[in-house]
């Protein structure tokens, strides 16, 4: 991953459920953001969320703050989410693809906080003062309310996503025209051998054959093991002599 | 939201937990995806699913399937999703974004199945056997295991992300799931009866050749020539019959 979230603080405000809180803590270890802050959590749901799977350290090391104003303090960018089924007129409001992009330039030179709300009510006007700007999750009209783990994990996804896609790196180098053909014939001797090759018909269906063989897009190694079976089912058919 | 999912079918295979179906569908329903399929569920889990938030009808609607092969029959492309942690060596590999990409081409063209493996054990062999290729989550080598709900959230939101793709000039569609099985079926019989399937290895051998005819990529009028390639050598060698 590329973007580096060292400096990145997930502030949830107001979190009810413990499996939210577990979620949300789970899908910032998968995506490499380590520093989670709780603003009045219910406090059932931050004891009960640290068993969450694989994000125990990143609960335990959770800071509780008794406001977003406390919480946001040390920030230089601050900014709250929101789905499609909220307008929010007084805020500068970006996409998650564009926030991010901003975001991401940010955290080069400071801490930025990213605020999500309870899941009842999500963040309030109070909250959303805070904010520089928001950023929507773009969902549909008709249900735009998302879970707040989910809401999380799309949002980190979005901010860790590796800009430049690397290369796919191919493991196994495309087959040789040589194996190619070797299948091409074996298999065509096998069509012939078993009625399949209509007697006026040889000439273009070696042809077609060909084609449908070259298609295969096959590599070196798939290559192969077509050419094991073919050999196999020539030998079987004793078509493999042409 | 630019890219249309109706032709989306996300598929979960062997779920437990009723609060991750519920979680699926709910980001299902987010982001404009409606249908889903579910194979072998854990029964409960199943029906207390049904009440998640804004997704009821949704859940409702859900097909359920015995078999991996049943849920995917009518697709005409097959895509399961592993997160970093896993290495799947024979498959194709493509990340979220670039297998996104893929994806919204071929959902022009007709149905396309998502695969969510279960929470403890993700895919299986056999279930990936059906699989074109996978779509990867980029998450830390660290911490790779994403919670299923999440992952379904994050791959959705990616797919539905705007963006036009240019539209792939398909000249033919591409085969579908129910005519690959059954190349795979007549070949893995010709296989047999040519001696080139240890006894030993009868499952494996036929993950393997499942895998390798899905790997060829066919579209449909290929899939008819080799279909009529497999069934005439079948019956040559008295293979047609399993």
């Amino acid at each position: 991953m590329s973007a580096n979230l060292d400096n990145l603080r997930v502030v949830l405000v107001g979190t009810r459920n413990p499996l939210n809180m577990g979620a949300a803590a789970r899908a910032m270890s998968n995506f490499g953001a380590q520093r989670l802050r709780v603003v009045n959590p219910y406090e059932v749901a931050f004891r009960e969320a640290r068993s969450a799977v694989g994000a125990a350290e990143l609960l335990s090391n959770a800071e509780q703050f008794g406001s977003v104003a406390q919480a946001v303090k040390d920030c230089r960018l601050v900014v709250g989410t929101t789905t499609a089924g909220r307008r929010e007129l007084r805020h500068r409001l970006l996409r998650l693809e564009a926030g991010s992009q901003a975001i991401r330039r940010r955290l080069a030179s400071g801490p930025v906080a990213l605020l999500f709300g309870s899941e009842k009510v999500g963040l309030s006007n109070a909250d959303l003062s805070y904010c520089d700007w928001l950023m929507r999750i773009p969902t549909r009209a008709q249900h735009g309310s998302m879970n707040l783990g989910q809401a999380v994990a799309v949002c980190l996804y979005e901010l860790a996503r590796a800009r430049k896609t690397p290369r796919e790196k191919n493991q196994t180098p495309p087959a040789r025209a040589r194996e190619l053909e070797m299948i091409t014939q074996l298999l065509f001797g096998i069509l012939r051998s078993s009625g399949y090759v209509k007697p006026r018909l040889v000439a273009s269906t070696e042809e077609n054959v060909r084609r449908m063989v070259r298609r295969m897009q096959m590599d070196a190694s798939d290559a192969e093991v077509w050419l094991g079976m073919v050999r196999q089912i020539a030998w079987k058919l004793g078509s493999d002599h042409r």
